[in-house]
């Protein structure tokens, strides 16, 4: 999208609103914990109207549901360096920075409290848990195509398993920091056990 | 303990009101998720007065972390099978068991919730992995009294990343139920990492 796309795109105000709210979500769950906090205090901290959330998302489940969908989807994209060892590792670091990083905690954390709170959080958390597993479905496809064999044998969810599960255990149970060494030890092991070469 | 020892034990009612509360706690973390309930209507239907539950634990969060620790301490004794791989196995099926039974994967939200929601949770959340870093710890130091060679190269923080972590984040994301092949598998697959003899 050019500038002067932009420029004319109606909702400017709105995206700015938006934004705003969301930082002050995040802020709140960051500093009290998922919870602890009530669509007035968003309101204030974001200095928009307490009507003006509640227009735009009809309550607080919904509001935190959305943070946790945008920032969750905001990842980068997946890596392509040409082969899945590179692409895995590139993948996992990318990932262990996001959840340590300064809000990282705090939306991991309220991503599983969204998945523990009805039905709305669940369907939010089986959305991300799919838009993830075809992200990483495209990086194994894309090896195979490449004819490295041993990705044959790997699927998403043992990624899932042995590379993400770990890491967001350790970072929700508050085992930081992910030492770089450590998100590769991962990797090489999740590869090692398919016998594929690591280097 | 016999009747007799139970009639004569002092905090009888006591320990009956404690179990009332904890029971109400799980119940609306179950139904509601973390965060969205009061200490009035833990006390409603605990069937107890709201000053009650004031006066033992002080608040909502410490009654919460009390419920936590209490919940996940009570889990069974270490398997002592006479192997590794029967214990780690055994023990395996026994905590996807307790994650998935009726009120498991409240408790597993609430342990999470808590380590993210102010110091007391995060020393909470540290007492609790220090307590199975320990058991584990038990059944490997066993092991290797017995000459099991290979528990030499295996620590209790393997397990924690490889068996307990996909077991905890598919609960808190509603990937349930956990097929006993799959519990087993991430056994097994932890001692084949380690060249171990799996039978």
């Amino acid at each position: 999208m050019n500038e002067r796309q932009q420029a004319r795109r109606p909702g400017g105000r709105s995206a700015r609103v938006g934004a705003q709210v969301h930082q002050a979500v995040t802020e709140l769950i960051g500093e009290r914990g998922y919870g602890n906090f009530t669509v007035g205090e968003v309101a204030a901290r974001a200095g928009v109207a307490d009507s003006s959330i509640y227009r735009r998302w009809g309550g607080l489940e919904k509001l935190l549901t959305d943070v946790a969908l945008t920032r969750l989807d905001a990842r980068s994209p997946m890596p392509d360096t040409g082969s899945l060892a590179g692409d895995l590792r590139t993948y996992a670091a990318q990932v262990a920075r996001e959840i340590t990083g300064p809000d990282g905690p705090a939306v991991l954390h309220l991503a599983v409290a969204l998945s523990g709170s009805g039905e709305q959080g669940v369907r939010a958390g089986q959305e991300l848990r799919a838009e993830r597993t075809r992200q990483l479905q495209s990086v194994l496809d894309r090896a195979r195509e490449r004819g490295e064999d041993t990705a044959d044998g790997l699927d998403a969810f043992e990624v899932l398993d042995h590379v993400l599960a770990p890491m967001y255990v350790r970072v929700l149970f508050g085992m930081v920091p992910l030492a770089p060494e450590y998100v590769d030890g991962l990797v090489d092991r999740l590869l090692l056990t398919h016998g594929m070469d690591q280097g």
